[in-house]
């Protein structure tokens, strides 16, 4: 069997690393617009050779395409337009518009729609790491739309990468992701947005740095290439969420000014049970 | 030399245990109004036996009061009416209100005031790591109005605990710890409470949580013991940042409804200079 990779950056090249290791494809070929991810990709052993899309794919049983929503978009229909009886997946992070962009496809049923939920604020070739999926769930969508076989195959590659497979719709996964990934993206670029605009001394952000401040921050670092397309293809959803954000905030703004000290401390209290719904998925897995 | 400890918990703990290492007290001595802490704490070898505040402090050449903000301005009158010529300090993460209760203290230049840039999500003694200040910032206030040799003995203690110890006087202090500590608890207390307000199925945080999300929402998990009073003790510089944070929400909000995406771009890329800021911090120290 032989893998190929349509963008060969933080998500297709650690499935690539951890597939090698696994010895579950003869080759991974990497197809890239980007040469010099390519050369990187080549010398850092995630792929064995490069191809043209065409070429790639034809030559493929499976073939992989981990590039933004947009670019997705843009390239699954011309993928599918070359397979015969491949495999084609996606792992993009919004899934309804990409869904939609196929749905008359002659090919529908060799594509299953999937999202791994792991990710860095890191990006390219040098950013994947072997063990990247170990443990993290993987969302499978509209698998009624699929081929049964590409499906299983599918799941089974990602369970062997590690993976927890849940199944969902498209719509209710563009609402869950908003809720819980989406929105930590859009808190995190406000943070630094806003102590980049306050702190006008950088060198006091470095000094005063804790790792609680880092850690929060984080994803403030992560790539408007991959996340303005999440913004703009899941725009209601974080919209939604966004507004109870604001409204949250909105609420301990005002408690905090008439000194209600007692709802400042229920509202830290709420927001401390949010160890134990992680703790509990500690547990279960 | 003798140090008392009062709050044996994660600050006072971290620096007891790395102490010990160090071989830096032929004693440490643990006070605690929380009788279990104190038991945890001498299993735990973080501190050598337990004393009542007063034999403890009269006993000791150090007194550490590391006790979140109220109880620090309560306890550290009653600290410096029991010493002689012992140094004491504190580790409290506002300044500005506690210099101020003892400013007339007639044992004031005993006090050095402090703020270790360090914590995470966990308290009590079980939470105590050896290394937990290696790296990071202290900040010493007020200096001035300390005794020379007391502010050289805190400092060189820090010193060699590896901390690089810069000084601020204390409303300074408060204003940039509200801007990049504060604010950060703020807006991860809020997106927990955001998302367990959205996502009624509890199941499906657990199972969408990347490792992106539960960076985000960390400091979410931090006690209200702590919180409220640094909240209570720092309300102007919280709010005020806490306008600017919720105004770049605003303005993320307007663009991603009337689909500017040239300015939702630029909020992204203005964000990801966090990386440099953060990056720059680590090569410099």
């Amino acid at each position: 069997m032989k893998l190929a990779i349509i963008g060969v950056g933080l998500i297709g090249g650690s499935l690539a690393l951890k597939s090698k290791k696994l010895n579950l494809f003869s080759e991974i070929i990497g197809i890239d617009k980007n040469p010099e991810h390519l050369d990187q990709a080549l010398s850092l052993g995630i792929i064995d050779r490069q191809a043209d899309l065409k070429q790639g794919v034809q030559v493929a049983d499976v073939v992989m395409i981990a590039v933004p929503v947009e670019a997705t978009i843009s390239v699954l229909p011309q993928v599918l337009d070359y397979v015969d009886n491949q495999c084609v997946f996606d792992v993009a992070s919004t899934k309804e518009s990409i869904i939609h962009s196929i749905e008359n496809h002659p090919k529908r049923k060799n594509y299953v729609a999937s999202h791994p939920m792991w990710g860095t604020e890191n990006s390219g070739p040098s950013a994947a790491t072997e063990n990247a999926f170990e443990g993290r769930s993987l969302v499978l969508c509209d698998t009624q739309n699929s081929s049964p076989e590409k499906v299983e195959y599918i799941k089974k590659l990602y369970e062997s990468l590690g993976m927890n497979v849940i199944y969902m719709d498209a719509k209710e996964h563009d609402v869950h992701t908003a809720y819980v990934s989406h929105i930590s993206h859009v808190t995190s670029y406000a943070l630094a947005n806003t102590v980049l605009e306050k702190e006008k001394q950088e060198d006091t952000i470095f000094q005063l740095a804790s790792s609680g401040f880092s850690s929060t921050v984080r994803l403030a670092k992560s790539h408007a290439a991959m996340w303005l397309p999440i913004f703009k293809h899941n725009r209601e959803n974080v919209l939604d969420v966004l507004d109870e954000h604001i409204s949250q905030l909105e609420q301990f703004r005002k408690d905090l000014i008439l000194e209600n000290y007692d709802k400042v401390e229920d509202f830290i209290l709420n927001a401390n049970r949010i160890r134990g719904v992680l703790e509990e998925k500690k547990q279960k897995h």
